[in-house]
């Protein structure tokens, strides 16, 4: 399942080359990382209060096309791995109007306890792992 | 005691007008509190190992004229009013070359503990409210 | 006219006492405002196509009650002074439920050319002007 | 040559998680970039000046460890590789005091011109191409 995550850029994101800041699509992201969780039933609020944390553990981004203030954007989000330790989302950003490319990107996550230590959803909370594999 | 906290400006705190986001100047305000606490033997870490937060109350800023990317600033911050319950902290923020003023401010704050329950450091902290009245 | 503006609070705008960091209401009263100047016919990107950039002469903030990650809110934004020079805004962030009060804010602005040198808005963009007086 | 760049981190950095959130390094290796380009004599408000913005093409991060609000960092940063069109720049973010590992990462950049359009270096401005280079 892709999921669509519709943006427009902020003021505030623009550096002084005219341009989205770098750093932005990062928090972009996460935004619809956050989102796609949603629409499985897992929103990250419902995992903190059940003791998941879900810190990055690597973030890729490819920058080809900058984006502008006031555009509106689509994020095409995805879970492309997981395995009940690791889970790795990708992201297409695109206008919304011609859809065309600007970014791509991927991050990898792992679930951590409060403590941080590593936690093995499959076994730990088969009911969260089963929403991510789409098992109901 | 007026604290000279020296900063320089990142290319990423820019937005498309060529100048500093305004929005930014709020955080280094809080870079600056920082230090003046830590100067006063109070950092911010210590105080929340202690079960004290600083939350913001109310901020005010005025926006004389725009610093630039790359620019050396110097942040005068002050505390200007505090009575064990309340502290306001004021910052004039000038060019670091020829002290010429770009923006002035000032932030009020409470203290909290861990619930975000108001706190009295005069009853609950004496020591750290001695520390911020200068009392040795 | 007042105008609502709804946001969803992101994950990245919290810091480590569980809240918003107080910077980013500024950041978000500039989402609402832009907005706002939309609903008028008069986006921003427009403006500054026009020569006219709308920089932050002042901004002020009240903190009553913080925000946390996921939360729905709603910015209740409205023009309270304008006479053709200086431009202030007027915020209010409530939760979109219950409509419980979080911060309430101003800002203040003037209008300048691309070499921020100030401008009447009522000399030199009539019909800009006429816009923002809601003259038809 | 490996500069140094000596960085503290913000309480305005950190999320609810209680570390650094994970955006604010792609920040930091920038300020890291700029401080390594001033120290070969080629401040990006210069290249700015004579037409050359430095675009990020892409970015990667590895996240080994979180840091922490206050804690005093180092960025090992370094040309990685440089051909005249083409500049990778690679980070290595450390703990001051025990020097291990945080956080490693790279961005790959290119030059344009004030139209975003690709120049090289090498033959439009080669004094710039020779600094970088290191000859003299």
């Amino acid at each position: 399942m892709i999921y669509e995550y519709k943006r427009k850029v902020n003021y505030y994101e623009t550096d002084q080359m005219g341009i989205v800041h770098h750093s932005n699509y990062i928090r972009w992201f996460e935004e619809a990382r956050v989102e796609l969780m949603d629409t499985k039933g897992l929103p990250y609020q419902y995992m903190e209060k059940q003791g998941i944390m879900i810190p990055v553990l690597e973030v890729n981004c490819k920058y080809k096309h900058p984006c502008k203030f006031g555009e509106q954007l689509v994020i095409q989000t995805e879970i492309t791995k997981y395995n009940g330790i690791i889970m790795e989302v990708s992201y297409k950003v695109c206008g919304l109007e011609h859809e065309d490319l600007r970014v791509i990107g991927t991050s990898s996550h792992c679930f951590v306890d409060m403590d941080f230590k590593p936690v093995s959803l499959k076994k730990m909370q088969p009911l969260m792992h089963n929403k991510i594999m789409n098992i109901n």
